[in-house]
Order: structure tokens, then C-alpha cells, then sequence
């Protein structure tokens, strides 16, 4: 992560404190339909459990800020710089990832105290700060673990639908109707012409970005066309009805053997039933297929089987973020979703490029990688980014769980191929001829 | 389990509904001490979540009893015979072992109403059996409940442990000081003759047992010594300080690879800290290691390379019982531990014979088998014990985990050699000359 | 092992040589029909390369022979101590065991020469020990290298035919038609009256037996009866068109597990083609499966399920050896089989008690565990039984692939519950009633 | 692949029966230091046996050529179609990967005659398309299996480098001296300018490239630096004695659990005494660290963990290329190493560009994908290169193991990060500032 001056204006830097609470507030939001019981279950490594995140998130705070900037500083508890250690080893010692569902103790109500020990530390550090006009460092490491926060927000809701979807009882995260979603349009090919393309975080002074999304910098790009929306899931079922699962010629190598080896044939939460109808679990619990929405919860191995069997392909990133740019596609500030917000109308999307953003990530054939004149960061939030740059992809856009306003075009998201567990979509790509 | 005519008098009969009451209250009070994040983990695929338990035992009397004989019967709720079938293939589909502890729905609420609600049909159908002079295969069948109920009880305690084990904040399940422990007897050879001996439950009719220890039948035992006590802490540290870890002489093949793939030292729940002191990790707490107290949470290559390194062998479970029967030993219906109950001196550990029951089940050599002439229950309850008898071994005697009055000198506990999380001891045996 | 007088009068002295030799040259014969590709490869860590049992069985003779007795030893090659070390801590290191198969060097020209060399040594030795009548001890562990170099020639076969069955092509070990088999006669219940048995090795003192047949000792048995042959591969089958794979209710809960998880239909060297018959791999090829012989290479699960398909069980190891006894049927000097030799009728076959030896090794439900009073040898031979006493069943009888006058009545042969690839088959048992 | 025309000229047509016994020639060269053992073992499921290469090869003209182009074909063998195909789905079923050393039949004598066959019908064919001036499928096709042919040929030196040093005798695939190496040129750095850069296979019309260098296209480069060579061994090493195996922070995430689970401290084939020497095991058997040498066989996540020590970076494969290019920088006709022909100094290397080609492949930053543009072959040839591109990295230059005359600027060799047997080295690059 890297902060470009965020808090350049007095406005900003003053705004701070109460757009922390708003974010901090939104992640006890998130686990408010839970109960403590479902909080703490881990239903794999990959997956955390809802009380890690609000530890976790609140550590980072804790552990970046408070222990360097507070006077007198003393933790909360001291256990928890271990316990909630994700994987920074400029920190120290890390609890095992794949045994934080174990950790029933602290209880759910001593995490909230926690967050509330925090929070009320880190106002006031914020607050002392703005009078003694000494922000900048304060601010930018704010601006980061609030984006932080964010990112486990996301994580925190495909996390918990992990876990409730291997429940035989299918609970509902959300007790209420799923909203319908509206017919897709027709989708189109939109043609870009290339060049080199200016790619990276192009922001103003006082933006925020992450350190992978810098330097800013040139990329040479082949003419390529664009599909103006997301796979739906009508066509992903037409590609199964046609055998793709079944059709080697499709599959990268390791993608057909993942596939046989796990024996799948479907994306991650569809089951059909014994009279062949296709449901779909969601957040609010388990529905018929909607053939209209995305397709969604695929790894990069069907995302590439479906493109090919499509007889097209996976954008990458480049092409992606060019596209964004070139279309005035902007990251809207409220997106639709499991947020109370509403989805907006984008001026991009009148443009003809359609669910860019708050619908699902978008997987792109590119690796991970440091683009040219990459830094990390000086000690522990260096490896915030950089030491994960092999064998994950990257997605691009934004999900219906991101939170508003934390995405942008150069923004890079990534996992591994085979992860499926997040919102994970498909653009299609094609060209050059 | 097989029930020898359990309630041929009315009295026994019409006590019944209170001791069930009084069984099913124990478990619930097992769970006091615990919130609902403890009652729902599960530290390995081997241990269940304590809410697991609760809800497993009421299945039982759910799914063995009131299904069967309770008029207009209807289930609690219908997904839950699934979810909390263990292992009983007649009965139908199982949830799957190592994905218990993700069960965050049903709720520990709800199982604690299903517990309420079984139970009060329980009694219901208990007491119009009485009225109605028709008890004998309820009985029976409420009697196995019940001693299943039992040995869930002890399962609970053992699984909790491991799982707060794996805290590194070390919770103690019990927030007291741990009762002390006398100091030892030296130990004694004790003598016995052997021949022809009888073996398995010989017990009046109104008695209880499991089927695996019958029928009654004849062993040949050649002459042989067994020793008053268990092994001690002390004594087993003096094993591992004589570097009996490290020399592959003392271990059978199977147990070195165990060992060194495992890089095992010590006992499961010890811990050397940076000044060489041991701990180790109780139900109250970790403690500084008591060299008086039997050592315990061993496995059966750590037992036997013991006994090898001490000049001895583990007893064959014969040896055990008929030396129980010869010393007139007979199970405590008190026991000490983590029971409200204090321990009683039993009369048989004044015939020398000291530790037998309510320390901590003591490995045989022998492999768990079928009995000569052993006979299946009909139905999804011969499942009970039957196939489970290969690549097991017999633990005789009973723990401080045991409930009073549960076990006895034909009793016959079972589990891999590799098992640690069991109260499992050391009894040593030697001759024939 | 054990050496009970071997050699008590000059003759089997005198013998010795010429024995020795021609337990050898049959080794080398058995190697006769492969080239050295078949010799050097390995198709899973628990089959060794015909190239590794020539080598390790001169390495038994050069270790713990030579190198104790022979003036002035020196080794045929210094690495060969760890090389062809199969298990024995007390000798040292040991090559790892999977990888076998990668030591293309030596080559198995240098192999026979160190056969040839240790051979004339060994040779020289046993004559100058009969030259000064010091012969007890050398003669001891010259008969223990004989016997041990007997049970690798049945081992040799079973891994090439194991290694040859993994190629497509199905070569045949022997390019020879398959003897015909007769027809089984119709299988008898022969009843035995138990009591206390005498059980273990009752030879004279110039005969040999392995350690863990010692020392001899009575055991209680209950009335019984034995099959009065093996169950046959017609006999099989119509456990296998009975569906007795796919019923859980016939296995044991680790062999259901161990069925599933690997997808098993048939023995191990089974195979139906697509018109629906049955084939068999054996040493002479693949064959069209014969009803009337034993059905063969089959795990204790397998064996254990059809027993309780058949309303039988399996005889544990002392009912065996106690109707062996009492039958008086004697270990063949002359066994059927891949040996040049032919079928010798048996006296003890006209009792009734038929294929006990020479067809098939016969698994008990008797886990393989120490005899009452059992003791190691001294030093790293001490290794040669004892420390696989644990979670191994034992088998009983003989197979057509073990060479004549290697087994007795007293014999125990053993192996883990899923082993598939010896010679392995089913002599049911029943009672007490 | 892709043959752009090979053979666009008579002569080159005309040359074709001669290149092809030359090239198919130099591979029994390969075995000829090999025993019949020694070619059938495979170390490791990423690694072949000998004979396997020797029979794929030869499969692989017969299957993609003599199969389709052939009057009256018949296969030389009905089960070899399976049996050597590497990873085509296209033609079929394959034999397991993993097992490949389990095929001691065919024996090498008969997989020798396979190629005689296949080389005298290849012959054959070849010389009726030159007369019949219809050569250009066939010449292409022919083309393509040399050079698959010399792939192999590499493959089979790294291959049974890896068997032989599994080989606790280390023995010398070479039975003579190593030639001794120059003392390197002390390391510059040499700037390149960038900007839109030509990347992929310009060739002339009667070149030859595989499809995965294809289309040429443009890619835009910021300014950076190359290292003038290798890393050598010394620098490696002291690499090695500044802890860099121990600290985290120089470590990819993937990198570092890799490190820690393998327990690795040095390159693949090294190895320290308790002298503390270092030696390293190579085709001429175990020798003393020599210093001035490449430091070879390492993983990616090593290449770059030493890059981040040394302040430094990993080139990306465009950058290879275009410094290849600028400094015409060739690849050498005749190269050094364990082919006869002697190594011959290049017009590049006086440029100051030095070991580009013919001693290590070096390991680039970039994850192998398609260039834009990127079109398979039709039919099964279609899964030469594309279906591997995921999850694995480009590696440019050449090895000493490289036939002469195979690599090129273009040509994109590639392996999973985790790979050290091939001939792996590190070139390091820096920029732009």
C-alpha cells in the first residue's frame, strides 16, 4: 500500500475521524445477522472466521498505528499481537491460519470490547493529531487500514457464505428476498485500438491506491475488443448443457486436472436437483437459478474454459484497466449489493461497458507481478502486497460485496486459479486478429 | 450393547425415568462452564464439538426409542437425523465426521429445546410403559441410551480439553484450583496363577453390559505379575530424561515412525518451558507438573516402549480383568475427578490393588476382537461395537473423565495405538518367567 | 528367530553346504525368467526389486555372519551395509525403502558377483566349522539365512508379479501354460472340541522355528469348526454378483472406508472385460478367471466380509494351528506351485482338511502379537519379528509360491489388514455355537 | 509449434533425411554411457527413464507423421500408442505419467529396434516427398519432431542427472574429468533504453520456431539494466553464509513455505561435509564446489530470493529478449557442454553480453502466456504449448544441456517455480529507477 498524500487538504484530514468510525461501523454492520456460534467457525484455511476479521482488522490498527504513535502505548491484551497476525513476519509470531476457527477464546464479546478500546484510541489519536496539524504520516496509515478494513469487509461476507453453504440447512446470511435483478442487455464486442497505454494508479494528490497498483507507467497494447458485459448465467449453463466440463480441449492442463481430480461440474454454489432444475446459493439462502445475473463463483480454469469454448478469451489486466479508462468508466461511490445502498446508475456503463464494477471481480489471463519500478514499503507493511506475486491472478472491477467507493480502475485484486469462494466473474475478451 | 435383563423388577422399573433425568441433567451440567463459541468448535476430525454431543445423545433416544415406539411419532426437526447420526449406516446418510465443528445452525438454543423436548417424551413414554407393565425392551433400549449417554460424557470432556488445549491462551474449562494429589504407594509385583480363568461379563440379571464383553467364556492364562499402580509422572519422566524418545530399541516399528514423523518428546499435554520446568495442560488450567499423578495422554507405542524401557509389558486385557475379578475389585459407583462427587476408598485397592478405576484407562496389548461366539445386535444398533473391532486396541479400567457407576471389570474401552486425547495410563505386567 | 538345535547331530551338519547352496541357486532360479530391466524396478514401497531381495538376502549371510565370524572380514563393497539394510536399526542406516527402485547401480551383473562371492565365503566358513566341530552357533544363523532367504524367494514373486501386473502389456512371469487346477471338492464343517491346546512350536530339538512361534504355551478354545478348504474364486464370485461390495453391513467400518476410498470390485488381480468376463492376472499371464481354484489376493477386509456374507467367520490363529495339529497335517516337503516340483498328495488332506498348505496363506482374525513369554534375540536379529507386533493380522498355512519345507504348522505369517498382493485366501470357520 | 516454412529452399529440403538421422543419432549418443537399468528407472513422477524418451520420440513421428502420411500404415507396436504418449488427448488415452518407470517391456532392446523401424520409414518418406516436390506439411511436421527430439534430448541429461544422484553411490554419468571453467569477468551492468520493443520470433521465412514465440508483436519497455552474466557459485554462496535461507524477508510467501517444509539450505545438488566443504554432484559425478561456475539448479523462488539480497530483480522475459536482440547477441551454432562439439566465443559475448546461451536457462519474472495473437495448431499438435500456460514461468538462453543449434532470442522455455533439476540460473536485472 502506499499513500499518495492522502490528507493533502485540511478538509480531508478532518473528515478522518468520522469516516473511520462509518467504516469500522459498517464491519460490526456486516456481522450483525450472525450469531456469536457462527462467528467463530472456520470452514477452511483459506476462509477466516467473522471474529478474526473484526480482531484482525482492529489489530492492524493497533499494531501499525497505536503501538508506534501512541504515548504510552500498551496492547489490549498481549496475546493478540500473535492471535491476530495474519502474515506479517516483520511483526513476529503467527497463530496457524488453518486454526483460527479453534480460537474460542477471546469470546466474541471481548472482540467487540476490543474494537471498542480501538476505536476510542485511535479517534483520539486522530483528533490530537488534526490540532497539531502533524497528519500526514497518521493520515496515510489510516487511509490504508481503513481500506484494509474494507478488503476484509468483502472477505468477511464470502467467507461466511462459505461456511454457511456447507451447512446441510442452507441458512440465509439474510433473512429477506434476494432483489431481482434486471434482463441482461445484449452483449456486444467493443473494440479498443491499443497503443501504449498509460496503466497504474493515474490519481490525484490526495488519492488513495495500493502500493501494486505503482508506478504508473507504459504498456504496448494489441487492438482487442471488449465484451460489454459480464457472462450471465444462462450462458454459463448453456456451456455445461453443451459438455464443457467434460470437453478436454477446453482446459488448460492443470484446470482439467483440478476438475477431474475434485470432479466438478458445475460453478461452486449451483446444485441441481433430482428433476434437473438448477438453484443457487446465496446470501439469502439458497434460490432458483436467475439465468439474467453473472455467473459467478468460478475459478480461472473454467473462467478460461468457458472463454475458449466462447471462442474468445480473458482480457488482461492491461486491456481491462484501458478499457476503464478509455470508457470514463468510474468506480461508483454506491454500489448495489448486500450493502442498504442502491445500485447507481454509471455514466460508463450508458457508454456500453456494463458491470465494470459492483457486480463480480473479473478474472484476467494476467499473473501477478510487480510492474517495473515496483517498491514495497520499509519493514512489516512491505509484505502487505509484493511477497504474494506468483501463481495468483489478477481480477479486476468489483463485487456486489465490495464496499463503496473501495474500488477503482487501476485497482488489482488477485487469487489463486482454482479459488472460487470469492465473487469471481467472467468478461470475455478477443483480438488482436 | 446388549441389555441382560435389565429391569426384571418393578422397582428398578419405576426408578428409571429419574435416573434418566438425572444421566441427561449430567451432561448438560458438563456444559455449564463452556459459551456457546466453545460448545462449537472441533479441534480435530476425531473430536466432536461439545454441541455435537448434546445433540448426538438426544438422536440416539430420538432415533433408537421414541421412533420406534411412540405413537404418532413425528421428529424434532426432520434434517436432524442426519446431522447427528454418527456412525449407524442402517439408520442412513451421516453429516460428514470432520465437518461437525461447522455447524454453526442448529444453534446451541436449539439443541438445548430438542434436549428438553426429547426428553420430555421420554419420560412421558417411560412412565405408560410402566403403567403398562410392558418394559422390558424400553428399558433395555433406555438403558443403553443412557450408558452411551455415559460414554459421551466422557468423549465431551476429552474433546473439549484437546480443543482448549489448542488455545494458546491455555483456558481452563474449570476455574478452580485443581484438587491435589496424594503421594504414591511404592510400587508392587503382584502375583497371579493363571489357568483357565472366566472372562467377559459374568454378571446377575439384572445387570448391564455392552455386547462386546460377551458371552462369558474360558481363557488360559499362564502365570503372571501385575503392578499395584499406574505409572507416575515421575517415573515417566525419568524415561524421557534417559533419552527413551530417542532410542529406536525401545519403540515397535510402527511407533518410531509415529514418533520421529510426529517429533514427539513428551506427553500430549506437557510443555518444557525456556528454565526446563515441565507443564502440563489440565482441565484446570496448565499446571506445573505433578510427578505423583499417573502419567496420562499416552498413546499405546509410548506406553509399551515404556514398559519395554522399564523391563516389563503392557498386560493383555485377560490379565487385567481377571486380576480385577481375583482382587475382588470392583468399579466405584463415586468416583473422584472432574465429577461433584468425591472419591471413595474402594476395597480393593486394599487388597494392593490400587488405581484400577477412576484414574485413567490403562492400554492392553491386546487388539480389540470379537469374543468367542460374540453376536451382533440386529439392526443399525449392531453397529454399536461390532465393526469396529480391527487395528484397535483394549483399554481396561476407567478415568477421572468416567461417570460414576459407568464402568466395571469386564468393560471394554477401545482405540488406535496412536490415540493421545484419551485419559490414557500405563499399568505395567510381567511373567511368564 | 530362533535356532532350536539345529544341527544336534553331524549329518545336518555335514549337510549344511550343500543345503545352503541349494537354497541359493533356487533364488537365482527364480530370477531366471526376467531380464535385468524386470529386476531393478519397484512398484510401491512396500514390493522390493527382484534385484534388492538378491542382494539383501546375501547382505543377511555377509552381516551377521561373516562379519562376526570370518578371520580377516572385509566387505564385498562398503556401501552395500547401508544399501541392502532392509530394517535393522542395530546394523545402522538403511536406504530409504521407497526408493528401491532408483538404485540402478549396482548392476545386477556386480550383484551376482557379490552373490558368488559371499556364497564361496560362507561356503569356506561352514566347511572349516565342520573341520573343528565348533558348528552350534554358526550353524544357527546359517539356518536362520536359509529361512530368511526362503521367505524373499516368495516375496520375489509376489513383487515381480505385482510390478509386472502395473504394465499394460500383462507380460507373464513364465511363458508357459497355467497347470490346470482340479476340481475343489464340496466344502465340509469339521468340528473340533477345543479345551486347553497346546499352541506355539512343539518341534524337536533339531528343528528350526522362527522366534515368534516360541515359546509353546496353552491357550482355552472353544468348541468350533474349520472349512475343510479354501473358499474358491467361483465361490467369490457369487459374493461379488451379490453385491457384497457395495453392502456396508457386511464389513468391518475401516474396511468399508479402505473399500470406498479406493473403489474396489474384485480381488486385487481380478479384472472384467466389456462382455462381462472374468479374468485373473497370474504368474503365467492373464488368464480367464478358474471357478475352481482359491480365490486368492484378497485383504483380512475382504476375507472378513465374505466370512459374515457367508454367515461364517474367519478361524482365529490358534483354532488354525490346533485343527493342523489335530489333523495331522504336515507341512508338504513338496508343494504345488511356480516350483518345478509337482503336487505331492498329503496324508492329513485324506483327514478332510484340505489346501492347508501349498495353495494359499490363510488369514485369521488373531492380530499378530507376542506369545506368552516371548523373548527377542539379543542385538539387531532381536528385530527380526518382534517389533512388528502391532495393528498386523496373521496368516497361516503356506501359498503355492512358498518353497518346500519352509512352513509348518506352527507358522505365522502376517501382514497388514489391506495387504492384497501375497498370497492371500479365505478358510472360513464358525462357532461356538 | 509452428514451422514457418521450413524447407522454402531445395537444399534445406534435401538436407532433411540427413539432419534427421543426425539429430535422432545424437539421442542414442545420450544413452550410450547407460545401462539397460539405468535407462528404465524414473526418479521422480516430473522426471522419464531414459528408454521412455528413447520410445516418445520415435512415438511421436510415427503418430503425428508416419500414421497420417504413410501408404498402408500399420504401428510397429498396438500398445505403444498409449504407452509413450506424453500428454496428448487428443490421440488418447496415456500411460500413467508417474509410472513410466514401472515398463520394464518393452525392453530397451525392442524400443531400440522401435526407432530403427520408425527411422527407416521416416527416411523412406522423407526421400518420396523430395522427389515428389510435395514436402512442405511433411518437412514442417519433421521439423517439429526434431526439435521435440532435442527438447528430449536435453530432458533426458536433466532426467537422469536427477536418478543418478538419488543414488547414494553418486555415480558419474561421465566416467572422465569435468573440463575446467574460466574464471568469470567481474559483473557489469549494461543498460538498455526500451521503449516499444519487437518481442517474439522474427525469423526469416525458412526458420523455425514452436507456436508459443508467435505472433511477433510489440511491447513497451521502461529503461533497466542487465548483469553481464550469471550469478556464480561464489556468489551464491555467499548468499548462503549470510543466512539468506533463513530470512523470511527475502522470500516470496510461496517461496518461503516451500524453503520451510523442504527444509532446504543450498542448491539441489550440493552438498556440505563435515568439513564443511561444499561439493556438487554433476554429470561427471560428485565434485569440489568450483566457484567460478554458474550456480545452477535452482528453484525460481530461490533466483529470486537471491535477486532481492543482492538488491536486485529478476528479469522479465522482454527484457531478456530485447538485450538479446540489441546486443545481436546469437544463438551459438555450436555450443559447450556435454556434447562433443567444443564451445565456440561469440560475437555477442565481446559485446559484453556474456552466458546468454549454452549454460543456463535463466529464470525470468514473467508467467508463461500466450502472446497476443496466439493461435494453436489444430488437432492434438494444438497441446504442445498452449494448455501449459499457467502457473509456470518463462525461463530464456540455453543450458549446457541444450543441443546445438536448438535455442534462440525467441524461444521461451518454461517450469513450475518449485523446479530445480533442469539447468536453472539466475541473470539479474535492475530499473527503471
Amino acid at each position: 500500500m502506499v499513500c499518495r498524500a492522502v490528507c493533502a487538504c485540511g478538509d480531508a484530514v478532518s473528515a478522518l475521524p468520522e469516516y473511520y468510525q462509518q467504516v469500522r461501523r459498517h464491519t460490526l454492520a456486516l456481522a450483525e445477522p450472525l450469531s456469536d456460534e457462527d462467528c467463530g467457525a472456520q470452514s477452511m484455511p483459506d476462509a477466516s472466521p467473522v471474529k478474526w476479521h473484526l480482531a484482525h482488522t482492529t489489530w492492524f490498527f493497533e499494531t501499525f498505528i497505536l503501538e508506534r504513535q501512541e504515548p504510552d502505548f500498551a496492547p489490549f491484551h498481549t496475546a493478540f499481537r500473535v492471535l491476530f497476525n495474519s502474515y506479517y513476519n516483520g511483526i513476529g509470531e503467527k497463530h496457524p491460519r488453518a486454526q483460527r476457527g479453534l480460537l474460542t477464546r477471546p469470546s466474541m464479546a471481548l472482540v467487540r470490547d476490543y474494537r471498542r478500546n480501538v476505536d476510542a484510541r485511535m479517534v483520539r489519536l486522530l483528533a490530537a493529531a488534526a490540532a497539531q496539524d502533524r497528519t500526514e504520516q497518521l493520515a496515510g496509515l489510516a487511509s490504508l487500514g481503513l481500506q484494509h478494513e474494507q478488503q476484509h469487509q468483502e472477505l468477511l461476507l464470502t467467507d461466511v457464505k462459505h461456511l454457511l453453504a456447507q451447512n446441510p440447512l442452507l441458512p440465509a446470511y439474510l433473512e429477506r428476498p434476494l432483489p431481482p435483478a434486471a434482463a441482461p442487455a445484449a452483449m456486444q464486442w467493443l473494440p479498443f485500438e491499443g497503443g501504449v497505454c498509460h496503466i497504474g494508479y493515474q490519481g490525484a494528490e490526495g488519492g488513495f491506491c495500493f502500493d501494486n497498483e505503482l508506478p504508473p507507467h507504459r504498456q504496448f497494447l494489441e487492438p482487442y475488443e471488449l465484451a460489454s458485459r459480464l457472462v450471465t448465467n444462462g450462458e454459463y449453463l448453456a456451456f455445461i448443457d453443451a459438455g464443457g466440463y467434460a470437453d478436454v480441449t477446453l482446459w488448460l492442463a492443470e484446470g482439467w486436472d483440478w476438475v477431474r481430480s475434485q470432479q466438478l461440474a458445475a460453478p461452486l454454489y449451483w446444485r441441481q436437483d433430482e428433476q434437473g432444475q438448477w438453484h443457487e446459493y446465496t446470501l439469502y439462502g439458497e434460490q432458483a437459478l436467475d439465468l439474467a445475473r453473472p455467473a459467478c463463483h468460478l475459478s480461472l480454469y473454467e473462467a478460461d474454459a468457458y472463454a475458449r469454448w466462447a471462442g474468445a478469451r480473458l482480457p488482461t489486466e492491461a486491456e481491462w484497466e484501458h478499457a476503464a479508462a478509455c470508457g470514463a468508466v468510474v468506480a461508483p461511490q454506491i454500489i448495489e449489493g448486500y450493502h442498504p445502498a442502491a445500485a447507481t446508475a454509471l455514466a460508463a456503463e450508458q457508454a456500453g461497458l456494463l458491470q465494470m464494477f459492483g457486480h463480480g471481480w473479473q478474472w484476467t489471463s494476467s499473473s501477478y507481478a510487480a510492474y517495473p519500478g515496483f517498491r514495497t514499503a520499509e519493514g512489516a507493511l512491505g509484505e502487505y502486497n509484493g511477497k504474494f506475486m506468483l501463481n495468483q491472478y489478477v481480477l479486476r472491477g468489483s463485487s456486489c460485496a465490495t464496499p463503496a467507493g473501495h474500488a477503482r480502475a487501476s485497482y488489482r485484486n488477485f487469487f489463486p486459479a482454482s479459488a472460487r469462494w470469492q465473487f469471481t466473474c467472467i468478461r470475455l475478451a478477443r483480438g488482436p486478429a
